[in-house]
């Protein structure tokens, strides 16, 4: 099955010249959204993994049904401010200025080997900030799973040593 | 199984005086959450239900693993400036001014009947706005599914009419 048909192209989103890949209509084909996660699954089950961690707010679209499936505990990582007992935060550059995301410092413990689920790859710089909170408390990145890659923005330099899986690439806008 | 002892209470977040009920520790109980996702499984499975809606973002851990179970698509409803395509807004009052949500507008058509699903029951005013995104889209809401109902707050009063259900009921702060 090839997902990307089911992944709606949204041109000029959120600003011009960007061309949007839309996963809500892959979600809403129950066939493409149920091949997304069986391929999720079959590359997951049987591996060496504690935890699934999703990263607001798409990731969790993915990344919670992966946990259920694996029957292993999910972890979120979100937003500033998000999460209500005592964090961990990580900042990461954007095109212009920063931004951050956050873990419960008792998400994870040394041991914990983890899938870091998220439904876009594009310059890779949310990612490794989560790689980044993830080994601060001790866990270990097993790998990364995306919907969709976006390879033409390189994300995967900044993830070089880790495991890194796509359900979709685009080469190019 | 007894699902609050998996929540835990987080006081004075995000204000003062407020308990906060955090689901997270019931994610990283891998029991609690199957068992939690068991539950709306056993509701919903059967019922005369064409999709499951989500809404942003603790909405989307619960509504897509129950989709995903169910083999029915999955249909977001975000926070303003989320969703890429054409959609439907629709505003609510909090405690202080306003806020709104929106839905794709071809994410539902006449005939589809849904259930709703959100992490938490409090006033109510999300949950009745995301019933008349449904039906602006000509669609049907089956039910309510939340995690948590704060049932001193009242959320049921706006939404009559409807089957509501929830996993776990907090009866005072």
């Amino acid at each position: 099955m090839d997902l990307k048909k089911a992944i709606r192209d949204i041109p000029d989103f959120p600003k011009p010249g960007i061309v949007f890949r839309d996963i809500t209509t892959l979600l809403q084909h129950r066939e493409a959204f149920k091949f997304a996660l069986d391929q999720l699954m079959q590359r997951y089950s049987g591996r060496d993994i504690t935890a699934v961690v999703g990263i607001e707010s798409r990731g969790f679209i993915f990344g919670a049904p992966l946990a259920s499936m694996l029957g292993l505990p999910f972890v979120l990582i979100r937003k500033p401010g998000k999460l209500p007992a005592e964090v961990v935060s990580q900042s990461y550059e954007l095109e212009y200025g920063t931004d951050s995301i956050e873990i419960h410092k008792d998400a994870l413990k040394k041991g914990d080997r983890v899938v870091i689920v998220d439904d876009l790859l594009a310059t890779g710089g949310t990612a490794a900030a989560a790689a980044k909170l993830i080994e601060s408390l001790g866990a270990e990145v097993d790998s990364f799973a995306f919907v969709v890659e976006l390879s033409f923005l390189k994300g995967r330099d900044k993830l070089k040593g880790y495991d890194v899986f796509s359900l979709t690439e685009y080469t190019s806008e």
